[in-house]
C-alpha cells in the first residue's frame, strides 16, 4: 500500500477493516449458532411466490432489462405502505433507492459537509458510521434510555445551547443495537425539535413494520414533513439480497436526490424493484406481514424466555417490541470479551458486545451484549441461548472483575 | 428550496436539473424516434432464458435472499470475461459493483479529494461528471483525435509539466460520445504513462467486449496492473435493469472497497448478481456475444448506410468498431440547436448535440452530434435518419450560418 499512500485520499489512508465483512465471512460451520448479524429470516419469503412475481415481470417482455425511470407504480405501493404506518404522503415524496443503506448515503452526502456535525446515539448501528466515515465528521453523542430511546433532553441541549448538528440520525423502532421504540410521544417532540431548530432529522425505520405481540409502532416522519427524511427498506419486509428501499422526503429534493443517485449507481427501475411491485401485485402486505410477525414474536419470545432460564439471575434486558435485537446486560462481574471467545471457540455460538456498537469518544467496559433472534428457528435459539448459558458458568475465574 | 438553503451541503446548492432523467422522461410517443442515449439491443437477452437462470437460482433454496459475501464463482467467470477480451486478472482482483457507475463512483472516493484535479477528454460522458460533481474538481481537458481517441501527447504534458492529476478518466473502446478506439499501441502508452508519473487511470470499458466485424479491441489494463483500475459492467452485455458491473484492481484495494461500497449500499451477493452468475452457467459468454455482435454489426451498418444517403454530402463520420454511437460532423453552415429543435417538433427524431457532452472551459459551438446506433431495428434507423436527412434539408435559411 506504500506505493498508494501519496495518491488515495486523504480519509482513505487510516481506514479499518470492515467488521461487517469479517462477520459475514465467519467460516461456515455445521455446530456455530450465530446471534451476530441483523439477519432477517428469509426462509419466510417463498421462493415460489417470488418466482411467480418475477414471471409476471419477465411476461411484460424485454422492455424490463432496460434504462427507464423510476416506477411511479411502486412508489404508489410505498405510499400505502406508509398509510399503514400512520404516515400520509404522496408519490412525489417517494425516492427509491438501492437499499436503506443507499437511502442514508443520499442524505448524508445532501446535508453533511466535511468535517460537519453529526447528532446520534453513543451506541449505534456501525454501517451509519460507515457511511459517515469519508466526511470525518464531529459526532456529538446522547445516550439511550433502555425503555424511551434517544435521550431527547440531552438532544435539544445540543440544538439549543451547543453547535448545531447538520444532521440528527435515529433508529425509531427495534433500533440498533438496543432493540429499543419510541414512543408515540417521544416522535412527536423530536418532529418538534427538528422543525424548531431547523436540523434534518434522518429517520432510519428498517424494523417499523415488524411489531409484535399487538405492540404498536410510531413515526417521526407522522409529525413532520419538512425536516423528517423517513429511510425505509424491503430488506426486512422481502430479502436483503434485493436491495430496494425508499426514502420519503419533500418533493423539492426529488431532483438532488435523482443527481445523486446518478452518480452513485444510476436512478432507473431496477430488475428487482419491477420484482417487489409485481410481488406486492399478487401476495398483499398484509397476509406477508402477518408471516413475518408471527413468526418473528415466536422467536423473541424463545430468547425472551432462554434468557431467563440458562443466563445467570441478574442478567437484564427488555422484550424488544420491534426489529431484531435484544439488548441483553450481563452481571458486572462478566469479563464480556473473554466471555465471547469461550463462546466461540468452546461452545460455537457468535454474539455482538457492547463496545462493536460504541460511537462516542471513551469507551467504558460495558456489561451489554447484542443478540439477533430473527434468523433461526426456535429450537436454535434454545440451544444456542442455552450454550452461551454453559460459557457463562465456565468462564474462569481470572476473568472475573472483582 | 430557500429554507433548506443554510443546511444543504455547499457542492449540493446550485446543482442543476438532470439531463439523464430528462431524456428519460421524454414522453412516449409512437412516432419519436430517439437516437439520444447508450440504450443496449434488450431484446436480445431472452426473457425465457434469464427466466430459466433465476428458476435455477431460486432452487437454491431461500438464502439466496439472505445478506451474503460477494460471489466467489462471479469473480472468478469475470476473470474468465477480461481473458477473453486479453487481460489476465485473478478473482481476487475483482471488485463487484452495483453497475460499472458505482464502479466509477467508488474509484472516485479512493482517489479524489475535494478540490482536486481530474485528468479527462473535452467532450465527456455526463454520468462520469455527475460522479465528480460533488468533489467540485478542476477539470484538465484534453482533445479528443477521432481516429486515435484521446490525445496523449497533451496528457503527457499535464503529467510532466503541469500539476498532477489524482486520476485519468478513459473510456477506451466505442468511447462516449466519440465512438473512437484506442489502439493497442495507445493503450499501451497510457499505461506506461500512467506508471512512470503515478497517475491512476481509471479505465471505463462497458463496451469493450462489443467488436464489430473482425475489429479488435484492446485494454489499458492488459499493460499494467497497478496503475489501471478497470471499469466493468453486464449493462451492455446482459441488461443495464440487473445494475451489476466490477472492477479489476490491485487486490490490496479489496478491504477500501468493501468498506466503501458498504457505507453506498451495503456490499453482497445481490439477487441480480446470483442471476448473472446462473446465466452464465447456463448460457456461454461466446454465444451470447454473437448475438450482439451480428445485430449491432447490422444496426451500424444501416446507420452508416442511411447517412451516407440522407444526409448532406459534406458529412463527415467514422464508422465505429466497438460502442453504440455515431459522432457526426455536419457541415458548418447548419444551426445544430436548431436542427434539433426541427428533427423533436416536426420530425420526431431526437439526437443529442455535442454541446451537451463539453466539459471544457470555453464551448465554440460545434457541428457534431451523437447518434446512438443500438437500440432501434434496422428499418427505425433507416427511417429516423431520413427524417432528420429531411429536418436539414428544410432548416430555413436564417439558421444557416454564412
Amino acid at each position: 500500500m506504500d506505493q498508494y499512500n501519496k495518491i488515495i485520499a486523504e480519509w482513505a489512508r487510516n481506514i479499518k477493516p470492515s467488521a461487517l465483512q469479517d462477520a459475514l465471512n465467519i467460516k461456515k460451520n455445521e455446530r456455530l449458532i450465530a446471534f451476530t448479524l441483523g439477519k432477517p429470516a428469509c426462509e419466510l419469503l417463498s421462493t415460489e411466490n417470488y418466482l411467480q412475481a418475477i414471471k409476471n415481470v419477465l411476461n411484460q417482455g424485454s422492455e424490463v432489462f432496460q434504462y427507464q425511470p423510476p416506477l411511479d407504480q411502486l412508489k404508489e405501493q410505498i405510499t400505502e405502505i406508509m398509510r399503514y404506518k400512520g404516515v400520509e404522503c404522496s408519490p412525489d415524496e417517494i425516492f427509491i433507492t438501492s437499499g436503506a443503506q443507499q437511502g442514508m448515503h443520499l442524505l448524508v452526502r445532501l446535508f453533511l459537509n466535511i468535517g460537519g456535525r453529526v447528532l446520534l446515539e453513543e451506541y449505534n448501528y456501525p454501517g451509519f458510521l460507515q457511511v459517515l466515515t469519508p466526511y470525518q465528521p464531529e459526532l456529538l453523542t446522547v445516550t439511550t434510555d433502555l425503555e424511551n430511546g434517544i435521550d431527547l433532553d440531552a438532544v435539544e441541549n445540543y440544538l439549543q445551547y451547543q453547535t448545531k448538528p447538520s444532521l440528527i440520525y435515529v433508529v425509531p423502532n427495534g433500533s440498533n443495537p438496543h432493540g429499543v421504540s419510541l414512543t408515540e410521544k417521544n416522535c412527536q417532540k423530536l418532529a418538534f425539535l427538528a422543525e424548531k431548530y431547523q436540523v434534518p432529522v434522518i429517520e432510519d425505520d428498517p424494523y417499523g413494520l415488524l411489531q409484535y405481540a399487538g405492540a404498536k409502532t410510531y413515526s417521526i416522519r407522522k409529525f413532520n414533513s419538512q425536516w423528517v427524511f423517513y429511510v425505509g427498506s424491503f430488506s426486512k419486509l422481502l430479502a436483503p439480497s434485493l436491495r430496494v428501499g425508499w426514502l420519503v422526503v419533500p418533493k423539492l429534493f426529488q431532483n438532488h436526490l435523482s443527481i445523486l443517485k446518478e452518480g452513485a449507481d444510476i436512478n432507473l427501475a431496477s430488475f428487482s424493484q419491477q420484482s417487489i411491485l409485481a410481488f406486492f401485485n399478487l401476495y398483499s402486505l398484509q397476509s406477508h406481514l402477518k408471516i413475518l410477525i408471527d413468526e418473528y414474536t415466536k422467536r423473541r419470545n424463545t430468547m425472551a424466555e432462554s434468557l431467563k432460564k440458562y443466563f445467570p439471575r441478574e442478567t437484564r434486558f427488555i422484550v424488544p417490541n420491534s426489529g431484531l435485537f435484544f439488548w441483553v446486560k450481563l452481571p458486572e462481574n462478566i469479563d464480556v470479551q473473554e466471555l465471547l471467545k469461550i463462546s466461540l471457540n468452546e461452545y460455537q455460538v457468535a454474539f455482538i458486545p457492547a463496545n462493536f456498537f460504541y460511537v462516542g469518544k471513551k469507551f467504558k467496559q460495558s456489561p451489554f451484549i447484542r443478540l439477533s433472534f430473527a434468523s433461526h428457528p426456535e429450537n436454535k435459539i434454545l440451544e444456542g441461548i442455552e450454550r452461551i448459558g454453559q460459557a457463562i458458568n465456565q468462564i474462569p475465574v481470572k476473568s472475573l472483575i472483582f
